[in-house]
């Protein structure tokens, strides 16, 4: 085959050097190549069923194409700028090993339904690795809070101390976002998992293919897709990818954040593990949190990436543009960056050392049971904006005399009592609210999630 | 009660008169108020069943709130900056009328999880009316559809014409995107549709209430959160719902160029209604397509708004930080913004005239068929690569002396037959294809999508 | 004047009301109603001096756009969606003000140009403004700065102690940031102040005008646009505007959440004045830094607001598209927020209360000279990385054994002198360093620029 | 060397084999490395001006420095993750072949003052080759104005024709755009003109070093850095850069849409070069305009790297965090991408054919000469207002009636005179329109400044 097979017909010229660099696509789309063969294989065995290629034929193609994967699995294909993309690669390897039957595997198959099924392909996939660290990341995080469940630690708004919680329940406010974060992923993997094969160039073929067979084939477990336009031109499912690694990237980035904050000499709550931080060139005495501020920052690249998506599909008229090739690289970005985001950050939660006695501290600050004493005093028949407004008072008074609130003399025995951490946080006692059982009860559900299939 | 009741205890000085310019939310939040009251009401009759307030007062209060509510519906209640919030100007409000009993309002409840029960209300109330208007506009398309089956157009791929397609085929690759959407918007209100309430400021309350009780009121399909620190940090359901707008947004940007293409003297595929069109302040023959435009151009402003979101959430520690009131606004904006793009656009899109007669014409030129030769090629026995490279040449070869394709002396008489355009469109008779029966049934499938309650 | 003046002609039919209020400018665009009637009075003056209006008709003209000015800021104008922008508001009442003569207003112009103009009047102006509460801020810092000349701090790395500064030098980092903001804002006003006044719809005008003299006369200082199709197409101004915008605000951020780490209980090294603090609606005790975390947050806003224009003007075709109406909000939005969140803070930072005594203590911990003990051993001689090793061995074992590293018995004597914190930041004697004269150097040098016109 | 010299002294664990995945640069940043060995030489220059290092020494090290500089442009360097990033692969090869002299190479100098200095380096040699590149295309886009000075062209608004122009006139509009974003480019290079090295690790050095000397030697022309906390933390010159290139991309965003339009066949204004089209796998006939298409998305891309910085950046405490790693990226693929577009679209556009009989004919509608019918009757007395409606008046006539309005009978004789292309095109007389002359002039000026150093 010609290097430049697509143009060998119409055109009497090659490619511009510089037109040839911006339009390969095999640098990035070489991640493909398992999907791409797995299609051509089914695509074949398809033309064969339909008799559009002889049985032996397909056969040959089958076994070529399973070489041309080993091959690129090995890394011993060469890749060429004048071959544009990984289906050309297969395609040129194929004819080289199997000849002439190679020159039909493009038989009722365009480059736009090609690229649009194995990327949904990838993406399903994708989305599946991602499920399982971030329920790998839960398990890390459902651990630590197993292991801290009778640590009080104080609960935090404005990053002002609050009230008094577990760490085991702050631990897992975490896990319930990672939760959120894999229903989406799971939404976007069914999102891809449609096939757009049959929908040709951009009007399906008029050679008489079968598209279930094919899609039964790939595993597509939403059947085919409805309108040949429509599956050539959308990408709608690598935006439900990376909008759903940008959330959880968000998400990392607030762990990140904490973890950064836990380890300063000021918080001093937790410690990374050493083999997640980093030194100084210059100081010696540095032990940084690398680990936990790259995961942080991480939610910047992810974003960015949808943004690049928002921006290159904005505008586009149907069906199949060039623009679309651009798609590719924030999709595999947002995932890869996410993958290694949540893995590293499995062995970073995993590691933590947390400073018991220092969280059991702050958390004991007896101003955090201000509204345990309104409450008390709502209990006893006041009304609560009353209450509110009486242990301020009590508040300022105890803060202007620099005494803790539990030595202000004019704060009634009785609730004096009522300023105890523990307890406090046992009174507690909802669905969702740091209670013992019931953050015991939630780890379990965490727990149990993680270990699913 | 006190202009800035929650600084009356604590608080020495009010707030500086800027710094309340920056905090007041009310001007935005006040589109919380029906949800506000409704919530309020909910609250107050499960305080009641849990004695932590009186029966009577509990009536007394419901009440009240539907009195403030009206007053809000009216524009009668005067927002004010020192009352911050809509909370807070209801809470206000309820005192005047009710005395004492209103300050009993805010028992066992933050203003932490009581905005975000009215945001996951709103939210899911939005989506709904979003799900409403991208069905009309589907139903819009459909009708469209349905009045020009039998129209042909030109299918393309990088502008470039391609294969001939029916019109209503390509009008309907809008009703799949917008048919996604609609899934994506149902989605993000079941993300919302979950309960905070109860989970207090961070971490509940001690007084005895009940979410289950004002979940099961307010109709919360989901349940209740299972995290309170969660609970009142997270905010994943509004950008579930922002991504879904932006991507709906960026449909209608799709739409909206191709409407400004077809409207041009160029293409003249259609003509978009004067009611829809603006005049220039300067060149009186003008006839502009406003409304596409503006359409598409909202696919920015939708773009922003997630943004905004993914900014503000980077590296926010738990559980509420003030940073999330900035939330707010790109929520209401994406959502206003996106249905009166679906709105005006379902307005443009009925009252479309088309030029069959330009559709037809355009979608003869002989060079779409040239797929159609090759794959009569194959069907001969030719593999699918040299049918390629033989039309191409002879695509070249008629392009060279200046001929239609059909006039080339060179091409087999048998081939002359496949440069029917409308018999090469019922040629394509696969699922998704343009073919006229497999038009019909996506066509039959979205009408009865498009009126499903 | 009809109510839609420019369908007159050549529509036979109105707008429908939801495109009305698509297409409709007006509740944002009236920011431009000042610079609208300054750009029509010096248009008229110049269409006199040409010969294209009587001089009577535009001393009729230049006093009733003067009256519409005054109503206008007088709130007395009626707005209606009829009348879509200011320019047709204005010119409607200058009708109704001075009859006949006002038809003639819009000779030689369109509101394409005549829209560029007033946005780079509004910009320009903008600019000023920006710069100005900028330079204010910059003063409080310089005044915290100044007052805080002698206080030690840790300077942080990866929120890190890391080696002892002066409070005042970190201050100043901040008004570095700030400088640069200035350039940017600068350059933006320089980049809007170029005339594209007489660059019509997209081609200019086959009418006598002088671009020069409406140019002069608003103080253009550039000149004139030199290519009409880009003078009408081009909103870079804007972009460069909005983009100092959201530099000057994720400063702001990096700031704001300095403050709200320095009002920790954990950092405790500052207290924001109570005005800029709110309290909670539950919990009694909180003094929560809401202006601070709001001034971070704003950075997601401005952030969106770049990313809208960056979407709207993606693709877009010569000259001018209506997709361009969708530049203006994002532009008055960025302005205005960073203009609220710069007073804000400036406000923010005069108030803040330092506590140098947590300061001091923290800037002593005798880990933050580890690098001045490896800089005096390469001062005895050795290689830094040999000179790093050792005293990075030496904190080891310090950490180790639970002492202060001044307390490690193998520590040289010599040594031990470097471990005063003081002395430390002297040292540091080089331009940009925290030495005492260095700071005070940079402080006379930014009190200076605050000072300048 | 040890693999992980700055783990040596203080750490008894290497970094988690993920950890370091994460944390490794090398891959992006080796980009630096000639200006980190410059760098490195002018840096021991200087202690050896001080007395820091021997006169042998430094002798020693800059021509090892060179040697190490050698191998890495001939791909002789083995990069490993343990040595993390550029620096530490320079030094531990610099250790190879120096010996212990290399050890004192980072006395005095941190890596966060050092990528500092790297990447202000690099930022301004890459300003520079993209101006160059910015120019070249804008030399081609003058030689094809001046190749076509006398084809008329149609002017568009809202992408209907709306005015006759010259086609040169519309070329130079982008010219126009371009050279904006030449002084943005030039701007951010003075930006990262500015030498931060001796800001060491945060808070410059105690040891005697020589920041002007550095400077100079390196050819900083904005002298050093004026406080060494915001010189470790600052990247804005590198959001300058990204913002600069962002703008550029989506200049050739419009431009890429625009040769999108005229290739199609039913504008068919141009035809772009074979070398820069692509054909269709499927589809013998296309030939399709993949590079402009490219370029179009490219826009996408940028603004995607430009958010990452925005997020990254956000809240941020001073000095430096390890977030700031993740602002390289962002910044090489923005100026990578857009040298690509550039560059592409040079030679796209120095091989457009225009259709200059398609251009003229879609010029000479008489529609687009409504605007000079109203200005005759201005001239003729009439207030522009009446003189726009009564020209729409006929433009509907001539519409209803099918013909032209030249023919319209109603249409005053003299004014059908009005009604030709290029005497209205000449008539358009002023600075910045399309008379020949003002074409002409705005064409010299260009080509002079491509031409200039």
């Amino acid at each position: 085959m010609s290097d430049q097979p697509i143009r060998g017909g119409r055109f009497t010229e090659g490619l511009a050097k510089i037109a040839a660099e911006l339009n390969a696509s095999h640098r990035f789309d070489r991640r493909l190549a398992r999907f791409d063969v797995a299609q051509s294989q089914a695509h074949v065995r398809m033309l064969a069923a339909r008799g559009l290629v002889g049985a032996d034929e397909a056969s040959q193609l089958v076994a070529g194409l399973e070489q041309v994967a080993r091959e690129i699995a090995a890394g011993a294909l060469v890749w060429r700028d004048e071959l544009e993309d990984v289906h050309m690669h297969v395609e040129a390897r194929l004819v080289e090993l199997c000849g002439d039957a190679a020159r039909k595997l493009q038989t009722g198959r365009s480059r736009n339904d090609q690229v649009a099924t194995d990327l949904r392909l990838w993406s399903r996939d994708a989305a599946g690795r991602l499920v399982r660290l971030a329920q790998a990341l839960r398990g890390a995080i459902a651990k630590q809070a197993r292991a801290t469940i009778d640590v009080l630690a104080p609960g935090y708004t404005h990053l002002q101390r609050a009230q008094p919680v577990r760490l085991a329940h702050h631990l897992l406010a975490h896990a319930e976002a990672l939760g959120r974060d894999i229903t989406r992923l799971r939404a976007a993997s069914v999102a891809a998992d449609v096939s757009p094969l049959g929908a040709g160039a951009l009007a399906s073929t008029s050679l008489p293919i079968d598209r279930d067979a094919t899609a039964r084939a790939l595993g597509f477990g939403g059947g085919v897709t409805r309108n040949s336009l429509d599956a050539v031109g959308d990408r709608d499912f690598a935006c439900d990818l990376v909008y759903a690694c940008a959330i959880t990237a968000s998400h990392l980035s607030r762990l990140g954040e904490e973890i950064v904050l836990w380890s300063t000499a000021e918080f001093g709550f937790a410690r990374p593990p050493e083999a997640y931080c980093s030194g100084s060139s210059l100081m010696p005495q540095k032990v940084n949190p690398d680990v936990a501020e790259l995961v942080r920052a991480k939610a910047g690249r992810v974003a960015g990436d949808l943004v690049t998506l928002l921006v290159v599909l904005k505008g586009l008229p149907l069906a199949y543009n060039k623009d679309l090739q651009e798609t590719q690289e924030p999709l595999y970005d947002a995932v890869e960056t996410v993958a290694l985001a949540l893995e590293a950050t499995t062995g970073l939660v995993a590691g933590l050392t947390f400073d018991e006695e220092r969280l059991r501290a702050a958390a004991s600050d007896d101003g955090l049971l201000a509204t345990d004493l309104a409450e008390r005093l709502v209990e006893k028949g006041a009304a609560f904006r009353d209450a509110h407004s009486q242990v301020g008072a009590w508040v300022r008074a105890a803060a202007e005399r620099g005494v803790a609130l539990r030595c202000l003399p004019e704060l009634p025995g009785d609730l004096r009592a009522a300023l105890d951490p523990a307890a406090a946080v046992e009174r507690r006692d909802l669905v969702g609210g740091p209670a013992r059982a019931r953050v015991l009860a939630e780890l379990a559900r965490v727990e149990s999630e993680t270990k699913a299939p």
